[in-house]
């Protein structure tokens, strides 16, 4: 069971989530908890380090930011022994968790969990620090983002648990944000793949790394909201439909802009000198599309990139337009990307079509397309993006699929 | 070199405490840093552990105590590598230190500086979180009460440094309180012996443990203000007055209370039981005087022990009275300790006899008399206390005899 920040803010909230343990524990299960840091704790440790100077040494921005986690993962346990259930709290150092060298956004290289193991068959509730892990030096490592839940999946798959749960401030992955369309339905079941695209396609629910981990180790994961009660959406692989085209959600993301690089000669290996200026600043891409210009031979390269980003993609892409010869760089921040996402596209062309003609329909220009098997991708004009996401949430039938939940365990 | 929680408390204060470290390093010297949390935060993260549970399990409160140093030492780090020198902290664990396994007031078992000393021969400043360290069971344990001062001491001599220094928001030790005498003066030396003795009359420049270490080991201590510059007062063995009787300081104590056993049978054993009542309940205590009453052959035992235990040693006391047959138990809350501490009072009368001829002078009743070779200390009425304590400074001539300070090496 892993609990996201706002699930442990505060006395009333870590409560609930012992309480949820505690539950757990008496159905008859070892349980092993993953806590964050309270509420924006880590946000605050980041900003005293800034405070002291505005670039912080990587090792000791690690150290500070992994107290938040202590104070999560101490705080429950006391509400959990509090109620007279066993429980004891593992910093990530003691939870075996090892992580490499790269400080601020460590990869976990394995977990020796002999010490969690030696707990759970002692009866207790073991609680372990997300986002945090010992690295060769024995220095504490922070995973970087989505990192809780990274602890919380590799955990799972470490212990051979039956399913690693997310407990969150959502019910769980939806047709679309109902925030932005009010008929979105919960989802009772999403394949990892799909929520892979969901990720990269700009839903805040999980990073896509925990769910790379979740497939490559078939690790069940469950996510669902600390604060209300219901079924929450599994993720895994298998069943759903064999043939059929299936669409899962719609997602959309205002958060990236588009650059165009104009002009670039046809010539072999231009597009990947491009795309190598950027990855060598450890710029992130999406929906790369080249496209042919009649006059004059030459392409036009487009891509997507998280606004963050976009002053430095932007010089990068310059050096290597000069570089190739290419006309300039342009820069669309007024942009937004709405993108389908399913299983089965590539054999069921009704889906696109049936995306393009909605926006069609809508007088919705679109800017950019990427498809694949998994997702269809457009980029659109940012003031018509949520007008296309609730028509083609309508369009689609999203709201009206029948449920594929699976009973709970 | 040790920084309290007030001498890490904010950037500005961080910056400096780097910048004494640093200029430490410039002068050719392996420097180590002790810090505390800063500010209130340990109160913070206590005050945090009670809003879940009044009385939080004391493994889970270590380990979520220990995260306030674990903030004082990176921010610290993270200052002192912003200026362009090598620094690396270390918690409790990191440092090596091992501590028995009673939480929330563990003591320090032993040191294996390896990894401190690795650091330092790569001319790093070596960074240590104060108040923790690893126990057997690889979870953190406090160190209770002085726990920085005492971590900063018991490195000094691991390491065999020339000394430890103790940055702290007072100029040194006084021969008494200045905001209570005015005319009071910064010493420039005083033992290791006095200084235990001032500190268990009620000084609250450093806890008694961090003595007791320094003078079992032979640590040169050094206690100077983080704020203001100076000498600072050294605590050390040696040196001084041979044969003459020195005065050092004055100390008064207004936090304890007098409790009286009245109408003890005399009998053999029975003072050895009434304190074994007190001992067996871990509750200190201080003064312990026998008075024997004329009429009936019986006893009255009266000690002085803290305000917060003065609950619970009532109740111990008043089970050892109805055991031994004593008449009751009395409790007077309006007193307070003065105490007179220095060398040689044993073989120079003149001392206790200025001292007693001082208070009846000024018409100040004396409660109770305890005298020692290091300490003279009486119980008056809290109400003249404070006069009591100026009379003696003035009659003692405390401000008027020259420094003894050393100079700095």
């Amino acid at each position: 069971m892993k609990f996201g920040g706002t699930s442990v803010a505060g006395p009333a909230r870590i409560h609930r989530a012992a309480e949820r343990a505690i539950a757990a524990a008496r159905r008859g299960r070892s349980v092993v908890v993953v806590a964050s840091a309270p509420g924006r704790m880590t946000d605050d440790l980041i900003a005293l380090a800034r405070s002291v100077h505005p670039e912080p040494d990587e090792r000791e921005l690690d150290l500070l930011m992994s107290t938040g986690e202590m104070v999560g993962i101490s705080l429950l346990a006391i509400a959990i022994r509090a109620r007279g259930h066993p429980a004891v709290s593992f910093t990530g150092p003691q939870a075996g968790i090892e992580a490499d060298e790269s400080h601020t956004r460590a990869h976990i290289v394995r977990i020796r969990p002999a010490r969690i193991e030696r707990a759970l068959r002692q009866g207790a509730i073991v609680i372990v620090a997300g986002f945090q892990g010992s690295n060769p030096k024995a220095d504490i490592a922070t995973l970087g983002r989505g990192g809780s839940d990274l602890t919380a999946v590799a955990l799972a798959a470490s212990l051979g648990a039956t399913h690693c749960e997310i407990f969150t401030d959502v019910r769980g992955v939806f047709t679309a944000d109902p925030s932005l369309v009010p008929d979105a339905r919960l989802l009772g079941r999403i394949s990892c793949s799909e929520m892979l695209e969901l990720a990269s396609a700009g839903a805040q629910v999980m990073h896509a790394r925990s769910i790379e981990v979740a497939q490559r180790f078939g690790v069940r994961i469950r996510v669902r909201s600390s604060f209300e009660p219901g079924p929450g959406t599994w993720i895994e692989e298998g069943g759903g439909t064999m043939e059929e085209a299936s669409i899962s959600s719609l997602a959309l993301d205002t958060g990236e802009v588009r650059l165009t690089v104009v002009g670039v000669p046809d010539k072999p290996g231009t597009a990947a000198r491009v795309l190598a200026s950027l990855s060598a600043a450890g710029i992130p891409v999406d929906m790369i599309v080249q496209s042919w210009a009649v006059a004059g031979g030459v392409n036009h390269i487009s891509l997507m990139t998280p606004r963050a980003h976009a002053r430095r993609a932007r010089e990068a892409l310059a050096g290597a337009a000069k570089r190739l010869g290419a006309e300039r760089v342009e820069v669309d921040e007024r942009v937004a990307k709405v993108s389908v996402v399913g299983t089965g596209f590539r054999h069921h062309s009704w889906v696109p079509t049936r995306v393009f003609e909605t926006l069609a329909r809508e007088r919705i220009n679109i800017e950019m397309i990427v498809t694949s098997d998994n997702r269809i991708a457009v980029v659109v004009a940012l003031a018509g993006a949520r007008k296309a996401l609730r028509a083609l949430h309508a369009a689609l039938r999203l709201p009206r699929r029948p449920k594929a939940g699976r009973p709970q365990r």
